[in-house]
């Protein structure tokens, strides 16, 4: 059985799917992201779909089972990459992604989870201490 | 015919190989990185080998073509996700993988590439100009 690779950077994991995805393949991508979340502590998981060709209902119930795990994990996911061809066929089939969120391509998905921290760090809050007033002499 | 897909981070082109490579693929492979290399000017080609169980002579060779591409056109190029098993068997092969950098990583690939550049940029013939002496009063 192939296994997709999941890779580490920074506090992202990268997994670039270019297999057709078996029951099996997508059981234990599911297990090993969850799993690579949890040991790595990880924010976000951005899953490239650029080589593929079809997204069907199969695939698009992986990557919201991929999401809803992720999240409940405490990690955002975004998928990039997605071919024109490829949005066109999804609504043709009424296949809408819901709850999983998209960006154009890796960076732009690795800004959306960076603003999303970031928005989540403003709500800290320690934010709110005013600082001490220094004694002057 | 399958295509890598080649994923632009930062000033890094990400590519992971998944796929048995065929001559059309890998021939494809160059060709597209070397474009994307000129069309995005980035700094370091990392190459992703994790799902892969073996590398023979003929992905050796790739890996070889693709560096040397991409040296020509100011890139490095690191290999980085290499298993244990692959290692002692391309030892076993004789095959030394010649003029190819590795990192056991993505991360490790990054800085690698990164402090290659700092090193390229203190050769900057800039950095020998005195400040000039300010006009005391």
């Amino acid at each position: 059985m192939e296994r997709v690779p999941i890779l580490k950077i920074g506090n992202i994991l990268l997994v670039s799917i270019q297999v057709d995805m078996s029951d099996q393949t997508a059981v234990a991508l599911q297990e090993d992201l969850a799993e690579r979340i949890v040991a790595t502590g990880c924010h976000g998981v951005i899953i490239d779909i650029t080589a593929l060709d079809i997204v069907d209902s199969f695939v698009g119930r992986m990557l919201s089972t991929i999401a809803s795990i992720s999240r409940v994990l405490d990690a955002e996911t975004v998928v990039v990459g997605m071919r024109p061809a490829v949005a066109i066929t999804l609504v043709e089939l009424g296949l809408s992604l819901n709850g999983i969120r998209t960006a154009l391509n890796v960076e732009r998905g690795m800004e959306l989870i960076a603003i999303d921290r970031a928005d989540d760090d403003h709500d800290d809050p320690d934010d709110d201490l005013v600082p001490e007033p220094t004694a002057s002499p």
